[in-house]
């Protein structure tokens, strides 16, 4: 039993889909949530740039003594999940192993397609590890800047959503894929518009359910579930305005968002300010 | 649903662990067994040579329409898993990544420790595939020959294997781990004696078990189960003698082989031949 909280965090409001599923599949689990609404988006950002990002907020969370981080972040993952992991003792799993190890196991004809930001697409990550799993699994990657946008302006069903998203979905239909990883956190809130363009012959895979599994799969491995009991508060933390992060991330979670508590990132630089005044 | 039988292979008998634990989780299934007794051990043998026997094997099986493969072997996996996947159109996995993806997920001090033959801990297999997971965790792998030999001699519990596992964890436990991997299908029937040396702090990961764990996530993902109703009886292949494969492999299994059909490959040599004469 360890009943520490989870900290999990994203670019921005993306990564409360994986809070979400977090707290379906988990309920008894704490979950401490850190949205870097002020520095959003990260997909067109530096690796490197997004390492240094990584590090700040975790060394963040850990304040909080959280158990487990989930990089809820798709770019963050493919950028830094590995470094993460490598200097940090306490667990951390990305969304990208998740989603790329359900989708070798979800297809029948070996065609996985894969859409997500650029930063994410670029990186080759979801290829590489489905090819870890599968080496003769074939993918098809395509970066899809506008869908987190059409998100962000809550236009998740309509003409002008389903023409992009057809749009972009054509080729990889064309290729003969039988199921479609959705490569970003913002994703899941457009998968029955996504569902509605590509079929019922293509296999969605959401990395936000796939993330909250694993994460699962590893505290009851390591027996680490929290005990029971009153189901705890989720809390918000927010790098931008708390007043959007509470109005729009409701969407994300799929509930009310009652509290939001701003922080200033980097948290290291401030530390070390009030040590030194 | 997909009524077709499964296939799994090993260099032996030693894979019939896999075969049980596949049978107890997925007691719907058809198993198609084959082991190259003839060629026992392949744990010396080269990668190259390996790859061939695979080749092989996998051409028999697929006589029997079978709907997925198990590579049941560790030296096997390490050598060949990778170049068949990349080769046939169906999905095959083996011992490794199950086992890997387990430890990874069960240990908390992040140090594993992996025993096996020589060419699966020549191979670096478990640790590539462990790193692939968490970046971080610390492997310490060690080849353990003699321990399939006092498997095969039936020599499982007393004074001389007790002995023989002491030597090879001290160092393994002088390390640290928290969590070994059985890297060879023949330690399972030493799980016992190898819990009581390693002492209770020590997480044994079966590699059978999580192979066969992986096996229905495939299955249920890719809507594949066999249709229920009657059990179907598993069949045996054996390159060698089948009343030693009887005799023997009822050990490994865990209950009595009824029936063994003796198989010679090279099948695809021999199916040229009769093509030819």
């Amino acid at each position: 039993m360890d009943s520490r909280p989870i900290g999990i965090f994203d670019s921005g409001l993306g990564g409360l889909t994986v809070v979400s599923e977090i707290m379906r599949q988990l309920p008894h689990e704490q979950t401490l949530y850190f949205g870097d609404t002020a520095r959003f988006p990260y997909g067109p950002r530096s690796a490197e740039e997004l390492r240094g990002f990584v590090f700040e907020i975790i060394d963040f969370l850990l304040i909080y003594d959280v158990k487990f981080i989930v990089i809820a972040c798709n770019s963050a993952s493919a950028a830094a999940l590995e470094a993460a992991q490598q200097f940090y003792s306490i667990p951390i799993i990305g969304v990208i192993e998740p989603g790329a190890r359900a989708a070798v196991q979800a297809t029948r004809n070996r065609r996985v397609g894969v859409i997500g930001t650029q930063a994410t697409i670029s990186s080759g990550s979801y290829i590489t590890s489905m090819k870890t799993i599968d080496a003769g699994v074939k993918a098809y990657s395509l970066a899809c800047p506008e869908l987190a946008d059409f998100v962000e302006r809550d236009e998740i069903t309509g003409e002008r959503v389903e023409g992009a998203i057809k749009w972009y979905l054509d080729p990889l239909v064309r290729d003969g894929i039988d199921s479609l990883i959705l490569g970003c956190t913002h994703y899941p809130l457009l998968s029955e518009t996504i569902a509605k363009v590509a079929g019922d012959d293509i296999t969605l895979i959401s990395s936000a359910e796939e993330t909250a599994r694993e994460l699962k799969e590893f505290l009851q491995r390591k027996d680490s579930f929290r005990e029971g009991g009153v189901r705890p508060e989720p809390r918000f933390f927010s790098s931008g305005d708390e007043g959007v992060f509470g109005r729009l991330g409701a969407r994300f979670l799929g509930q009310e968002i009652a509290r939001v508590e701003r922080v200033h990132l980097p948290f290291k630089a401030k530390v070390n300010r009030v040590e030194k005044g």
